[in-house]
């Protein structure tokens, strides 16, 4: 398998490269009678959108999102579900002067190894853009989700140096903010910070948190399908992940276990709760109907625009630039795509998770009492 | 599915509950013409063993495997091996008295939510013993790796606040050190330090790294079957396991491109390497042929000796002590568990990657010339 | 993969060969709650095993199946539920002669073309023993349809030119026959017929039919997946079918459509019916709630007495003779079978079909009104 | 899942319904290196387009593929392949009276069962246009298999009564014969036939055999993944097709072992050879290298313009024709659909069965002999 389908029952299969005819998913195992169009979809690729100001590539692309099949009268009809956004400003021309060139930092190299050669036009399937069918298709999970009241936020926590101030998280600031900060000081700082990476031709990583609320208990299953090591897959699998964090993430090999353990105790209505939430809502791989808490850190955007050494395909060195249009950061951009791989596993999981009880079975079938020859059931 | 299935080609099935009548795996898909006996395996099964010193849980179990099927002759035929080690020691007497209480930190509240009940003897399947089936599968992955000279190494970086000293890391070390730190130094720091959690009836976290060498390049697919996205979930799912890292890991939200990027450049032997290894062997996905390096924090052990609020079934709160016999580190224990998830990662894109060109299958196949009706190839 | 996995959400994995430890499953995904007991298996692994009569292979063996995980307190706990069959009568020493010999109607050259080499004793992992894992599954899919109603019976239509006779059918014969006919003429014929047989040193085929009842209409899905496709795998997967039919099977090639069409109407309590079932109860994959039909053919034993012209590793011919134990006809052993394989892809799509509609996922989960910080859901 | 997704390592994605925007695929995992244009695939769909001759649908559509992704420079990347074909005479109108109705024969009822309700346009996701994303799939697996001198040739043996003279069989003649038969004679008969069913306002179901030649022994795997096994579910879920035969199929269950068996035998050059071909070409579920012998029966068409019993959704009967444009006979333009499935299914195993020993992965990677630290692999 090429590895570009994701998915046990909510499944979904991803396609396109930056600079081919375009960019599309195909959802199958979206269950039936879901209100879905295209402004449900639209919503989250604008958010995606480049060219949203100057700490953004200046790429202009209007993505549009095109639903070719699965929907019927405004609603899923439980096949497959097929999206298309095409490509329209490719300026492949950028781009020919790096095809015999491994660029640091880049899938170059890796993809020739692999494949025995590369679409080397904006970086071909490790582009960016392909996160545009991971985006689409999580769109269609959030509005599943919301079906039960699930919703997923993310935002950005840290760029390079600077972080947030958790005593004065704004979630209603995310998307005021240039860079998706829930705090407006704390985005004040992380532009003049761009705008001295940009100066000194360089780039800057960041890190994006993503919390999951009204998830019920349950998700997830004990060993290799973890709820926390297939979102750990889903986060890591999108480009520039270098680490995923649940909960309190690196900081518990610290901890003793008294520190680190939610104590059980009750909350002002009486109702048992967890005093804390360290284990950032997953025990044992599965959902314990506290919030999910994820953090992932993103890698500098390897394409800056001074020099660097590179390799040529004939294993010569050579000192360049890389030219073309590129984010100084790209965790501002990438917020919707955590938030579409979270959605896209909670959706597979909750499915999933509806089998796991035999008294689950019988609320769906009813079962027959009799030997109904040729009888129709209703 | 229950999540107990991992893998593509090299594709395993873990079963087995801490106090059932054993643990075990199939592993459906191994190459045939693998030399393999008990011994390959026992070998890692008694790294992870309990009872190896007083930092580990007592329960004395020789955890011997037995091989049930797929080897002939000394050699894996390709069809599913089947291993199976006893449970002896299971004093599942210790456990009625918490049937009715969640622990805080442990999986039993979340397994009642999923499965309407659980078997809480021991943690059942969430326990501990669960990783035996990774470990018996872990080694006969590694068996395969070795054929190609790839090389996977494990051991314990940090317990609690003590780290191990970069510039004295000595792997030979490993298995002297207690505690399985490359660093004798900071082994003497962790056992006082462990002697105080002990003493203060309370367990400590810790951190894992993982070297893999001789990786062939090209190994991962570029979206969600990434090579590192693999090793995220992997690693994730080992009970315990709260952020996995690649390479930097999550220094890299704070640094600059020109900082995380490798450059490429010439060796001694004027061949072309990457000056550095931020990258930690994976780019876009997939392996670039320099080391993987993989990191995994382990929250420390919930099971403590003091007491604890703890969830009744009937949604009181009671304050308990857990009796039982518990690990107080678990890292040193679950060094073998890493290793062995990461093995069975490589091993299966191996096979998987070995797809991945035209050109690959004709090394395979012979093309032939002519139609031969009932001709039978050679 | 090495193909000895089956199913989507109850997933089995089965292993083991003729002459090795043993053969066995495990079953992952199977709903918790289930009471399930050795006896419940131990009941289908008798119908299927060797030395009922001199019809079939004279091979001693109980076939005792120990439940070695995923029971607790007599039910399934959703965890992996892994069985054990041990090997006893395995007389491998029939076996040296042929080593070097492929059989006809074997796999033998085929297996060593694949794997470079076989375990040749008793046929390894294509001998009929390794229908025990999938029969032992099948007992527990068996014991879940059960729950809903759903029953599957399958009985010999035909052993080489003995049919039964369709006018005088009689289910509660079926186990009573001493070759699984539900006709007792037709038992007798066929009996003649098989001495025949074995006064002449063959072998005959056969065909079993199977109906299962009371299957609620919706399982399967429209394309690849269509619940007659996944029946066709499962059944063609059992060794020595070369045919599988549904409903009319091969004969609906030579009607028309007004004859074939399954037209609607009302039966005599004014409930819409088919007013037959040609289709054999599905519809575009899709189960329509009438009895599922389904046929068999199995090809004769290829183990016969006689000499025949075998080829040798090194590409001479040979005539002898294939000496050991073997069933001049397998189909009524093969019954249990066709069983096993039906109810485990109805299992399967029983618990995939859950998710196929939003209305559905509302009868599971109980939307949350509010965003419940850390309060867990009960 | 929604079961539009076929393959293991060569997999595909497809969507669509018959009054849709259009139908396409996503294929991902087709090895890098293959040479593809829009030609290789348009030839195939050629041959299943509509309006062929007055024996098929009237519907006018050119069918015309748009490859979206996954070629550079004229070959495949490795990356997945996208392929769209546009719907372009739609002509829902005539569908508006049957929206409430269930047609027999048809998935009408078992749709609105299963989903809640569904698109009754032309049969939505069940219409014939959905093989369009299977045709155009098949073309490139049939563009793969060329590469190793493998060919699949399948053609019409059967219309109502009408069977071809294996005496007089002619494959050059099959795309000259209206109704794909590789026979003359026949083809005069069958349109007579077929033409008697046009003038009754009813339609002919018919049978398609397929061979498959060139194919490398050691093709499949010993149990539920064996090659015939996988074969079934692929040409079963063709709509229509009620049964699958390989080899002798259904005329094997009257046979004596001794007539079954396929003797080894030397051919004229002394090479091994089998003396006939009862198995089709499979032994075990794995290849052996001689033809691969397949066949499907199709019901037939139950769209037929002479009034029907129809179920109303209401639960009242219906005496109503149906109106729209309908083949009267399906088979000759299954023809290549039967080709595309039987060609996935080759394409996958050929993939699939490269790592199926230790020397195979030897001839695609090299051991590395020393411990490179982060010196890149050639």
């Amino acid at each position: 398998m090429a590895g570009s389908i994701f998915g046990t029952i909510f499944k979904i299969s991803t396609w396109g490269e930056s600079h081919g005819k375009g960019i599309g998913v195909v959802i199958d195992g979206c269950p039936a009678g879901l209100a879905l169009d295209e402004a449900d979809i639209q919503m989250y690729l604008d958010r995606r959108r480049p060219g949203q100001n100057k700490y953004t590539t200046a790429r202009a692309e209007s993505d549009s999102v095109e639903i070719l099949s699965g929907i019927f009268e405004g609603k899923t009809t439980g096949t497959p579900i097929s999206l298309l956004v095409r490509n329209q400003d490719q300026r492949s021309r950028d781009y020919g002067s790096i095809s015999e060139l491994y660029r640091p930092g880049h899938a170059d190299y890796t993809f020739d190894q692999k494949y025995g050669f590369r679409d080397y036009r904006g970086g071909g399937r490790s582009s960016g853009r392909e996160t545009i069918g991971r985006v689409a298709a999580g769109a269609v999970a959030m509005k599943l989700l919301a079906e039960l009241g699930i919703t997923v936020t993310a935002y950005v926590s840290a760029i390079g140096p600077v972080t947030i101030d958790r005593s004065h998280v704004d979630f209603s600031y995310i998307e005021k903010s240039k860079v998706r900060m829930p705090d407006s000081e704390a985005t004040e700082k992380a532009l003049a910070y761009l705008d001295a990476c940009i100066q000194s031709q360089d780039s800057s990583g960041g890190t994006i948190e993503c919390i999951a609320q009204n998830v019920p208990a349950g998700l997830g299953t004990p060993v290799f399908e973890k709820l926390d090591a297939v979102l750990a897959q889903a986060l890591m699998s999108i480009g520039a992940v270098k680490a995923v964090e649940i909960g309190d993430g690196t900081t518990v090999s610290a901890l003793h276990g008294s520190e680190n353990n939610d104590a059980y105790t009750l909350n002002e209505q009486n109702r048992p709760v967890k005093a804390s939430n360290h284990s950032g809502g997953i025990l044992g791989g599965i959902s314990d109907g506290s919030p999910l808490l994820l953090r992932a850190s993103f890698k500098p955007t390897p394409s800056i625009a001074q020099p660097q050494s590179m390799l040529g395909r004939d294993g010569t060195i050579h000192r360049e630039c890389i030219h073309g249009r590129h984010d100084p950061i790209i965790v501002s951009r990438a917020v919707v795509v955590v938030e579409a791989m979270t959605a896209l596993v909670l959706a597979d999981h909750l499915l999933l998770n509806m089998a796991s009880r035999i008294e689950n079975i019988k609320k769906i079938y009813r079962p027959s009492p009799c030997n109904s020859q040729t009888v129709i059931s209703e």
